[in-house]
């Protein structure tokens, strides 16, 4: 038998932010306050800043991320449109021409990417039983979203990447050509590779940017390759210790950085949790470190200045390495 | 007396490219070369950055551009639109959430931007009495335009632009909160201010980056006053300067950076023609410079790295300006 | 003091489709069955068709929708841009010239709007306490949402609009020439309207369209004034006399049909909710009687059909009435 | 040696408009004189659509048309995106929730479309040797094109088409299951086919909708197959019987309509220049009749309203033959 009600209208009064954000499981934990929309951006101080300039010693600057172009790999349902506004007729006695341009796309989370905090959470039960949809510091869903962007965590929060940068080069390590598809990086991989460039663990200080090579960056221009459903990447342990350090962003040559499928049965993405949701680190997608490590060059000023969309949940970048 | 005639098949074979920019008027005067497409940016070498480098002493970094949010000042009939793809239903045994976002916008021409050479162009007239629709180098519409972007001088070409910045600060010199619409900026203004500044002109050296402040940026949140039709700015005495002394990029806190409308009769954004079109240098508009005024910020690292989308006129920037 | 816990991984599995529907409050009301996704155009039967096309006598044509433009009144934080992808260069030996466009808009909530079954919803509680957000027939959100489409209720369901239309001509009814804003249009409006046109109350029959004139179309070149907040429509009891005849479809020349703001304390567009989530009626907005009204044109052959965008919550029209 | 030149300033006056279409190749065919931007559209007159009506015999709707999906056939660069812009969280007493969708596409040249006047152009040679690029009724690319769409002959002049159809079913003829790709359509193929319907060649009249069944939409659901470089088509044999017939639209069930690649050596589809350009008669791509042709429904009432997009060069099209 079917029950048929009447509307009611719920005149419930939606007591939303700051009070679930105080009572959230894991935001205590942040160090920043309970409004910090920053993240582990706060740990590049002027001091580690001046500090990163130094690595440069040459000025040699190296591209570590991709060209946005048409036919590029592209995750999901994302779409990437780019048409030219063209000049139509001169205008002024100069007889000047101006070309612009107009972009359709999910435009921070095509090509090379920058993860803001806003991009990644999860529904979490609370110490009552109750639901909640919650990213970074206990924001919630309810708090954060609206049509035209983000309220809380957009990406115009996220301070400028300026800092030192570390590569870590698997393949070199492992001596293959790039990693296999699934295949997890631990901690003992990271450690022997750091090792074998002759960088001690204890260097990973708070700020740093530590940025994994696994050399699927060889694959960028044959997209059904480069996304394929096995993508070799870190996993939770990689992901805890580089919480340990307290870096500041992540990164890699693959669409996700971590292991796909994830080797928790079940469990999508958890390092973007881990990472993001819960102690607030970035990661960056879909990098090049082809060059940087022909060159060797595991140790460098790392510069990436995410572009501040209002409201957006991550940005296109174009990070640079430079020695 | 109309007269009604066949449809020409036009056979003819369309003999545009290197051939044409050879013989054309200005881009003899490229420094590098018939097929660059780099500009200006190819002044700001290694040992550039590297010196430049050392300008930043503590590590204060400042946001000299502007946030890009909706309803901010857009030109002409540009628009911009960002909307939410907001996580529908968490997935996977950890829940997970994700939002992304969708952008629509003359993405390179819109908000602080950065004019790349594919921008500007003119029609001109060759000494064989041709008329010829040419930009940068002499490339031409013919050979650049395609309906998903620029074939040439893409901006993807910029090297990222790390280097000395100079700050030429109008209303202070001139002891005003910020210059009329409409005012011409003269050398006499720039090298006045220099001299307040304690800033020698002879210091301005190749691929530098030399910023103007007009004081505009205050108007930036009432977009009809920011937008008005009278804008201070430089002409092409200052354009010319700029030439002469090498630098590989401009910009200021208005739309245009040069002042409108142009005081030669007639002419549309000349000083535009004579940076970009002739000599390949960039010009960096909406930017803001009121903390770093405030501080008396007048030499520091410059940092700006412009989004390689393929094709694109211009791009998206996050200025910044390290002491 | 705060309570910290670990990340609750959340098995469960949702159940939410046909079940959820089957209880719900109101869908049982659906002629049409659960699964029914076209609703009141159901109503346009064959029969229903070749009746309607007999009260085109003359063959009159009247537009009574907006043109799409630049600088029309827009809702809430909706955009429209279109670019055109121009003609680059001749091609073939016939020397082809073709031009595109390219649109950017919440295409199917701007200009002459028609309302699919996926637009208005709400958040319902049930017999045993639980809330639901809902649309017509049940449909949940977690059913219906996806971040490419609706996966339910899309206006690719709806089927042709071809029926008879009724205009009421408000304004010359009142003889005002437009209704006021925020007026609400009484029952005994409605049937005063019909009695002096000389169209009987009982001949409105079920699968008509019944559109309203409030003389609103005037102010269309004037958007602050169109889009003010006090605007002149139906309410709840005109809204549910429609549903009370069977109707399939109504309109007007205002942006929301009903009147606004709603004259029940706190509501928020109670009718769309009335019309199209309990009884699947549907509604087009921003049309224009001006024309049709001046000919006294109160019968008609209507021809409207929404373009059929899968998992669109609406689409641009372009209605008409033959007489 | 290279010649240096100075930027000529133009100052050409720019006399572009009435005057060259006065004396133009082909314009002064149009029968509905030199303004015109309605084109064939203007048979269609109120008699026209009324005799049309009659042809309604039983209200059974057919949809020509289809679906416009994520994955549908696109030609060339264009792109289709629809997102969701869903409800966020309920408003009102009545906890009412909204959903929007945001499109980004070639929106008038996707999926199932109507080719409008200011989509197919061609540069030609005028009597005195001079290169123009012109339109239908001579309008120029310099008079029309503007980056936010056409100034002239958008696709907003264009009269609903309500009118007769016939259909011509070439399959059925040739007794295959669909045309071979590159086969093109003779006139003995079109009159055998009508003769086989029991249509008189006679019949087809001024105004018609005169569309062709090569079989093709079969091959909708593969997009590599629907949209392969051979097609079957009509060609300039039966582009030209149409026009002599006066007919107002044609279309087909490929994205060309005319056969592919043209049998002319070298020409680029030289049909739309036949029909569009040069005899204002429109083209609709991409529709589909499988199910119509089972019912051997030859001739019907045609119904087809391209959306008024202003300054655009085409329109999605929801076309219908009712019986």
């Amino acid at each position: 038998m079917r029950i048929t009600l009447v509307l009611c209208a719920l005149a419930l009064s939606f007591v939303v932010a700051a009070q679930t954000r105080e009572s959230g499981p894991w935001w205590p934990n942040s160090e920043w306050g309970p409004t910090d929309q920053a993240g582990a951006s706060n740990r590049i101080t002027p001091e580690k800043i001046v500090a990163a300039l130094t690595l440069a010693k040459t000025g040699r600057v190296y591209e570590i991320g991709q060209v946005y172009e048409r036919g590029m790999p592209l995750g999901g349902t994302r779409d990437y449109a780019l048409r030219l506004v063209p000049a139509i007729e001169p205008t002024g006695t100069n007889r000047v021409l101006y070309n612009d341009e107009f972009v359709a796309a999910e435009i921070g989370q095509v090509g090379t990417q920058f993860d803001g905090l806003g991009h990644i959470g999860g529904e979490v039960r609370y110490a009552d039983g109750s639901l909640h949809r919650v990213f970074y510091n206990g924001y919630t869903t309810a708090e954060m979203n609206a049509g035209t962007g983000l309220r809380q965590l957009g990406v115009e929060h996220v301070k400028p990447l300026i800092t030192r940068g570390v590569l870590v080069d698997l393949p070199a390590y492992k001596n293959v050509q790039r990693l296999a598809g699934g295949y997890e990086v631990t901690l003992a991989d990271v450690r022997g590779a750091l090792t074998r460039q002759g960088i001690a663990e204890s260097s990973i200080q708070p700020g740093d940017a530590v940025l994994f090579r696994y050399g699927w960056a060889q694959l960028w221009s044959t997209p059904a390759e480069y996304g394929a459903p096995a993508l070799p990447g870190i996993g939770m342990e990689v992901a805890r210790w580089l919480v340990e350090r307290k870096i500041t962003v992540t990164g890699s040559d693959t669409s996700v950085t971590e292991v796909s499928p994830s080797p928790i049965q079940g469990a999508a993405i958890p390092v973007h949790q881990e990472l993001m949701m819960k102690n607030g680190v970035f990661n960056i997608e879909n990098m090049t470190f082809e060059e940087l490590a022909a060159d060797r060059g595991y140790e460098f000023l790392f510069v990436a200045t995410p572009i501040r969309f209002e409201g957006a949940t991550g940005s296109p970048l174009r990070p640079l390495a430079i020695r």
